[in-house]
């Protein structure tokens, strides 16, 4: 394993601050950004020093940015959240796991060397109680978890002085409507509450995971905590190479953000690859043993049904969801209706005793710009719309999955059909790529599509590397997909003006036209490469840069004019 | 000098082709891209070979990616509009450089080496004749510049076996209001034509040029091919170091795309940097040293007007364009108004003899979100307005300047002040930047903006490098850029619907779904990263790939399930 001082994280001129609960005692982390003071000359050729305040951004580093929080990944971090729902006393603590597949693995002594050693039982909800976000938000409970995320997104809003309106009861509201969810599993404690709905800020997901030609669980945990220093907000778990489970469990008691699966991934590895082979049994047995671990959502292709397949006969691209490809296979095998959706109602009942959170999965998403806004995808779409209606009865929270490929032009159509068809359901989007023509920088193609959307209402772009149609992604390619999400995300949040948005960027703007380099590059989103690139360019530190050269450097004369009009 | 050899661009799986006039001896250089068979089994076992058409893509290489041509950076590549306009007869060849400056540099023994070993007498409009295109367009004279755009812009649409409405004649009418341009100096017959215009393919401008730690002539080159390789279809020189006009002339005399630079840094230089020392008369100058050299659109600022300077007190970035806070600087120390906009008329005079367009500088374009869209900046569109039609009445060609930083949600408002503004000349932006806050990834926090101001109508974009705001860019630098521009652009003519223009995406796409690999990476924009990714990854050139393993290939599964549903 990874010195566990390896995996720390750090960024420059940054404070690790928090922010107490009024209600309970939680404990909000921050980054806080420390900036220099802005020096001018006045009149009689004095330095004046004028401060500037610290920037506090959103921070989605959990304890490995806190150089007073021990890190050991043999441990797991901490388990912030235990307590919270131990003292709403509607869990039990299981005694041994529920999934007989767990249960198989825990006792193979083959798989002692790579199992973490510092296993916890899982909880369940209590018979006849509900435990889910949005169950205490209809009961009209604010949860630690919601003032958590109240004081979370509130950051920016109060360092300039205003009142927000994101208050813990207007969290509670959203959730109760189900236009935004907590994905927060009981077994997942170490996980910071974070929200998802069209209106906070807008998140990203980053998939991390293991091929048939796997990488180690020491990487997968390294890029899980890699992707939360670049800012993911969720990560997905993809795996489908072997020990999968005991992958998963490392992650997860490392991880500080909410995890997501794909379920009927591992359940096919439990068949040997036989799509025949699957079942629901197999697939129920998978929920659980995921749940128990912690996961916080699933990705459920329950919305494809079999009469949609023929659909996509003539499409140019298909089936490229990997979930629904193996659903339509299952369902042409046996001739028979997907067993996702047939047993809805029983996938529901397992998630709400932990809460999961459902993200309903988009199999006829479309491949490519000639296959978007087809009947199939839209069909679909309606399906996952009834879906989301009776995982609400069951007080389970939902999001919806989007597209994929999909042409400036079409974007809008997209978000509108998705808000009508699944009643103000958060909407999780792959991008969408808005061309087909540029492998390798399908992050840039994507980040295009996925600013358009998010500003539109998206509440959660699915992050999407250069590597995406070729290969699969190594760190750097994460860190390249990751800052282009959050510069997606960004820019949505700004073009929707939600309150505080901008205190980041007109602060980085200050420092440009104040030559503060330094602080440049600390209020960057990504200030190592941004310092680097000034190094590699050997621009001074000065009053001008070797950029356009003394004589033409637009921000010293521009302060010199401004100071002759000032006269 | 490089080797002749080094500087030749090669396509994989690409003929160079070229496509005759009808009106006219032209011919028109494509790029034609081969595909594989598609490959499928049927029910007797037996293989099928169904050929693929090869697709024709717009080709910004030149001479450069035709292996029959001769190339030779010291004799400069083939003078390919020479004798169109000769034909006309409204021209004539100087005896010697009209301007001082260039005929004081021409005469310096010390600049031997450095001089270009070929040089030509320029051509001018004789005495009282129009010679620029749209002179030609409103005299309904149909040039072979015209019949050239025209074919050139309608390569896919054919292929497509439409009717295409990109007739010479609507180029011609096109131009006539205003609403296009062919930037095409006389005295830069190396130029393919080509056109900048809504209603035409979006058009990517590439920055290269040294500053006052300066890059070699040949690097300068290299880079100058290095951007038609990738696409680039402008070229703007913003040298500011010494021997700009040794410099300027081996680019141009090696450049198969129009170039663009701005005077005033030229002028500048001239003047040891001293902005006291500006006036009219070393401008005047200037405009003619480059225009004689075959500068086919200049930059100038003459639309910031004295009494705007005070409107950018309040401004978080004040003045951020470099010619614009030169201007502006000039105008404070003499409190006299700006000699660009005084001296418009002289300057139009100027650029109708050679047929240089004026592209009308931002000069108060916003520098951050915080300052866009505010009223300096719309006040100088206005009066960029009013010089449009000074210009029209010239007979010269225009382009509009736009910015720069500006959040998602008022770039709108940019398109529609500009059309109304300038009369429905051509609007050509920096971007917009839709976010501060990454510095060292600003190709896409731009390549955002500047899909969604294409898709609204913008003709042509500015393409913004991830050194923006750190330093110069180097070739990988410069190759990033343009590629997230080729993607924002073509972006933009998916979403117009511009006929023909998804012609490559669903070839890319079919070659996805047959598992056509090399054909992925030979209609990739980027072929040679594409296949880099490929092979960092290792993926197979089968039926499935690592990245998602043999179980879960989604495209194979697809194809199962199709053939399945076909029976």
């Amino acid at each position: 394993m990874a010195d566990k001082n390896d995996i720390r994280i750090t960024y420059p001129s940054s404070d690790k601050v928090y922010v107490p609960g009024e209600r309970y005692n939680i404990q909000v982390g921050m980054r806080r950004i420390k900036l220099l003071d802005t020096v001018t000359i006045n009149d009689q050729g004095e330095k004046i020093n004028k401060k500037n305040s610290p920037v506090i951004v959103y921070d989605t580093s959990g304890p490995y940015s806190d150089p007073d929080s021990s890190i050991d990944i043999q441990q797991g971090i901490p388990r912030i959240r235990n307590q919270w729902y131990l003292k709403r006393k509607d869990v039990v603590q299981l005694t041994e796991l529920s999934s007989e597949y767990g249960r198989k693995r825990q006792k193979d002594k083959s798989l002692d060397s790579i199992r973490f050693p510092h296993l916890h039982l899982p909880y369940k909800a209590k018979e006849g109680k509900g435990i889910t976000q949005m169950y205490y938000a209809k009961k009209r409970i604010i949860t630690p978890e919601m003032e958590y995320v109240a004081i979370r997104e509130n950051q920016q809003i109060e360092a300039l002085g205003l009142k927000s309106y994101i208050t813990p009861e207007f969290v509670r509201k959203e959730i109760a409507a189900g236009r935004a969810i907590i994905p927060a599993n009981i077994n997942h404690p170490e996980a910071e509450p974070m929200i998802i709905g069209k209106r906070f800020l807008v998140k990203i997901n980053t998939n991390i995971g293991n091929s048939a030609l796997s990488s180690s669980i020491d990487e997968e945990i390294e890029k899980a905590v890699w992707s939360c220093k670049w800012g993911g907000d969720t990560l997905m778990d993809l795996s489908t190479g072997p020990n999968i489970h005991e992958t998963r469990e490392w992650i997860i008691r490392n991880c500080p953000v909410p995890m997501g699966t794909v379920p009927i991934y591992q359940a096919l590895e439990k068949v040997d690859g036989d799509i025949e082979k699957l079942n629901w049994e197999i697939y129920r047995d998978t929920l659980i043993e995921q749940a128990e671990q912690g996961v916080d959502y699933f990705t459920i292709h329950a919305g494809l049904l079999k009469s949609y397949i023929d659909m996509t006969l003539t499409r140019l691209t298909g089936i490229v969801s990997r979930g629904g490809s193996i659903m339509a296979k299952w369902m042409q095998i046996h001739n028979r209706e997907n067993f996702l959706y047939t047993h809805f109602n029983d996938i529901c009942e397992i998630l709400k005793a932990y809460d999961v959170a459902i993200s309903i999965g988009d199999g006829l998403r479309p491949g490519s710009i000639y296959d978007a806004n087809d009947t199939a995808q839209f069909s679909e779409l309606y399906t996952m719309g009834q879906l989301t209606k009776v995982a609400w009865e069951h007080f389970v929270q939902v999001i919806i999955e989007g597209p994929g490929h999909v042409p400036m032009n079409k974007i809008h159509e997209n978000m509108k059909e998705q808000l009508y068809a699944c009643h103000g359901a958060p909407f999780y989007t792959l991008g969408p790529l808005t061309t087909d023509i540029a492998p390798g920088y399908d992050h840039i193609t994507s980040a295009i599509g996925a600013a358009q959307i998010a500003w539109q209402g998206t509440a959660m772009i699915c992050y999407v590397t250069p590597k995406e149609h070729l290969g699969l992604p190594n760190k750097e390619d994460v860190r390249n997909g990751v800052i282009a999400y959050k510069i997606a995300a960004h820019a949505a949040d700004l073009a929707k003006g939600h309150p505080g948005a901008q205190v980041r960027d007109n602060a980085l703007s200050k420092a440009r036209a104040d030559f503060r380099w330094k602080d440049q590059f600390h209020l960057a989103l990504d200030p190592e490469r941004a310092l680097q690139y000034y190094k590699e360019s050997a621009v001074t530190d000065g009053e001008f840069c070797t950029m356009c050269g003394p004589n033409f450097c637009a921000m010293r004369l521009s302060k010199e004019a401004q100071q002759h009009c000032k006269k």
